[in-house]
């Protein structure tokens, strides 16, 4: 089951490895995830004023907590199955208002269902659901036994959510309201919050791009001044006798030695002044160039100032790409 | 407007610069999209065949095309205004399957509409996305003007998008199907697709995410190199008279010796035989320590190997900063 809105189970096997009869499940894992209810629901004493406010969790962010629900046991049970267990300390927080329905399946191995009760288990995973965003709503785990909750909640939230909890959980009071009995009705009933939802994901996957694309220069970036590392100022290649030349100084000899000037040019620059020029701009520019094999020419200076060479980023890259092959090829003889 | 299925507006402004009076739009730019008809709808006559195939777009992505245009169109009828302009040529694919409406509103400034024909115009949008999907599905432009292209469409799609296509479109041939007249009905209608795109976008965000705290580690070992790029072999720093120490051979004395050392014990690793070790996860573990400041200590050993110093990370990070901000302190004054 792949639905980005639970958590996917790998694996179950049993092990006697811990000196018992275990029970190992293999799961997706989520680092610095907290439960829903560590994030919405808290238990110790000192809250108590906040546990009883209704309000404490935006609405719309119970909307999309609904939507990810309804999309995650919409998954479940076009399969088949059922949730079982849809509660707040099962489901995990993994980023700002991202839901994912955990420990599933845990309860078909342990008490598999029978093939007649499945309609009812999935009729119940809908009154959970409805459950739970009260418990959130109402910032009360048991609220739902309550029967002013519902009453409760509407201080705080529109009537149209209260309603479509009321449903859920299959209570009409203080309004009639029609039960809602199967997933699709509730896909049908949610549609409008469903599609702000995705759009909301698909700005957040804009937003991703866009960074990611940022970060990509980097990795080429990372790679470029680590193979400019493993060859400026190497002292010596040992039994790199097919090129011909001796060991030793083998930085400084033959195209090695435009990729150490060039490496002064990167990142020993001075102003007219003699004082350094600490400027990571000129870098990556450099680098830019440097990793696309770009015509432009550049003057390396030799640190005596007694020659230039005029060279072109290309003629660098392939120097470059040079010498890292024959440290490669040197390396694996 | 501000809605991930939309290109963005941000301007709109008449000018004389271009010599005439010239009415400019300033919007997002999408690199590389191609407009949907490009990528679908084929126009050169070496593909008559092609064009008469219905089925070249899967029925899955003419849903998700379904669905996002949907999202659109719900964000801007419920602000009070109509799309009025939704045809293939006009959307841009931004990436895979991944559509936006461009070109919305120029029409509004071009040719305003009257209040009283909002109503009429929104319902043209609908009857738009209806024309649009039957030229997607057909691969012909004009399809929505021949009467038979919706059995012709049945022949490679489900009987439930040809119904939604004859709903939009208001043609109840072959079969009777209520016509869709708010965008309301169409988000119902089409509730459990759009569960199924969020649930496809909710998984690309993970795959991006993960993708980008990969990346993220690049851009810090980027700043760490470049840290190492400015001070390692640096012939000297002119005018550092703060310190006491004269011009020449900066980067070979005081903490700095650590640090080229350092720089060594990175890149420029051997075997037992002396062969050169090329190894990039050398390199980024020894980064991501130093990054950390770990307390793990090496031994740093120079060159005419007869010294070793033992070091931790911590204090090699401490000495790379020192450096840095001499240099940067030196490059200011």
């Amino acid at each position: 089951m792949q639905n980005g809105s639970i958590v996917t189970y790998h694996d179950c096997f049993t092990t006697r490895a811990f000196g018992d009869s275990s029970l190992v499940f293999v799961s997706d894992y989520h680092p610095v995830s907290k439960t829903l209810a560590e994030q919405c629901l808290s238990t110790t004493p000192s809250f108590n004023r906040a546990r009883q406010t209704a309000g404490a969790v935006p609405e719309q962010v119970l909307w999309a907590f609904i939507v990810q629900l309804a999309s995650a046991v919409k998954a479940i049970h076009s399969i088949g199955l059922a949730a079982r267990v849809i509660t707040a300390s099962k489901i995990i927080v993994t980023s700002k208002n991202r839901i994912r329905l955990n420990a599933c399946g845990i309860l078909d191995v342990v008490q598999p269902s029978e093939p007649d009760t499945l309609a009812l288990l999935q009729e119940d995973d809908l009154r959970q659901i409805g459950r739970l965003i009260l418990a959130l709503a109402t910032g009360n785990n048991a609220a739902a036994s309550n029967p002013k909750a519902l009453d409760f909640m509407s201080r705080a939230y529109s009537e149209r959510l209260r309603n479509c909890v009321g449903s859920l959980i299959q209570v009409s009071h203080p309004q009639p309201s029609e039960p809602i009995k199967d997933i699709d009705t509730l896909l049908t009933l949610v549609a409008d919050q469903a599609f702000s939802s995705f759009d909301n994901a698909l700005q957040l996957e804009d937003t991703l791009y866009s960074d990611l694309n940022r970060e990509l220069e980097n990795s080429r970036i990372v790679r470029l001044l680590s193979k400019l590392g493993f060859i400026n100022e190497r002292p010596e290649v040992n039994n790199v006798g097919h090129a011909g030349h001796s060991a030793g100084q083998w930085s400084e000899t033959g195209e090695r030695y435009y990729l150490k000037l060039f490496r002064d040019y990167v990142f020993h620059q001075i102003n007219s002044d003699g004082r350094p020029v600490v400027d990571l701009g000129h870098v990556l520019t450099c680098l830019n160039k440097l990793d696309a094999g770009s015509e432009e020419k550049i003057a390396l200076v030799s640190r005596d100032e007694q020659n230039v060479f005029v060279v072109s980023y290309k003629e660098i890259k392939r120097a470059l790409e040079a010498a890292f092959q024959e440290l490669l090829k040197a390396g694996r003889r």
